[in-house]
């Protein structure tokens, strides 16, 4: 069992056939997820291809996601966090903060994801839009999107099967100032597990 | 008036504070639309942050429209093609293609993205999630994406007002398998004017 601190990120080498558990080990935490192609880093899972391969913005159980090549890269085999995630908002950044007016530099997802590939040895060749695991926002009348808590619970988790080789990377989201981490706003760490 | 060939791309140099008035000749042509920072190509129009900045997934006038440092942009100042577009499909590539059975080249999105800014002696960092101009997705029941003709009408556009000096760039969608061009499924030319 592999821990994502409260606030930073993490990343891993997964093989072809193994299955990555992310575990929302308090309940609230949204989980930033990208996945890389191991031979080369700018093939990578994209939200904007997959939404077109599953014919769904959230992926359930059964869905392969896929990379800007179209090829498969992640499945979900198992989900018992109630199916609620989010393709559709990038991972937050400097400016984001920013302008939600932080004066102080503020851990952000983008960041996490750059020192989890960086311990590692890599660089990420750009940041990707994000598969925000337990990340609750829905599309309301077709159109409007809203930040809701995550409605996952302590222990939940989401089953990932790896379709190539590839670099998983996780960023715990520190957002605090919104309720994208729960009502608390109150950053927690996550956990993950390489089975297979 | 600057004509988007059918099938193909095109770009411009957009200066701050000009309009851009794309229109859809025919009625039923999508225009996927790219903006980039004049002075960095690096900088782009994101979808992800832009859907964040606005609050919805498809930007209505008066929506600003940023980039991946959540920097305005284009805002759309008029729209009188229905209002519906798509930010969540990714461009069309050669492997959409080849997955849809083209065993042959296939005119793509992605391709003229390239060879419009190739044009101008540019070439593009990446291929950003584009604006689909005029592409009708809607999202059905908050999950489920459909593949609909566009409700546009023959000489409708949208107009963008640039909120930086940027490289616009378009592409009259060579889509011919499914009716993303409408149910004849027939590819045409749409225009572009640069106002102000």
């Amino acid at each position: 069992m592999i821990e994502i601190l409260a606030r930073k990120g993490k990343a891993a080498r997964v093989k072809k056939g193994q299955t990555v558990k992310v575990i929302n080990s308090k309940g609230q935490q949204v989980v930033d997820t990208w996945a890389f192609n191991a031979a080369d880093l700018r093939e990578f899972m994209s939200m904007e291809h997959s939404r077109v391969a599953i014919g769904r913005i959230i992926p359930g159980v059964g869905d392969t996601l896929v990379t800007n090549k179209r090829r498969p890269i992640l499945t979900v085999v198992e989900d018992t966090s109630g199916g609620i995630h989010d393709t559709l908002f990038a991972a937050c950044d400097r400016w984001r903060y920013e302008a939600l007016g932080c004066a102080e530099y503020h851990d952000n997802c983008t960041d996490n994801l750059a020192a989890g590939l960086a311990a590692l040895g890599l660089e990420p060749p750009e940041t990707p839009a994000p598969l925000n695991l337990f990340m609750n926002i829905p599309v309301v009348h077709g159109n409007r999107v809203e930040v809701r808590p995550p409605i996952s619970t302590a222990g939940s988790y989401v089953a990932l099967r790896a379709e190539m080789d590839c670099i998983v990377a996780f960023s715990a989201c520190p957002q605090d100032l919104l309720p994208i981490n729960g009502l608390a706003m109150q950053p927690t760490e996550a956990h993950f597990e390489l089975l297979g």
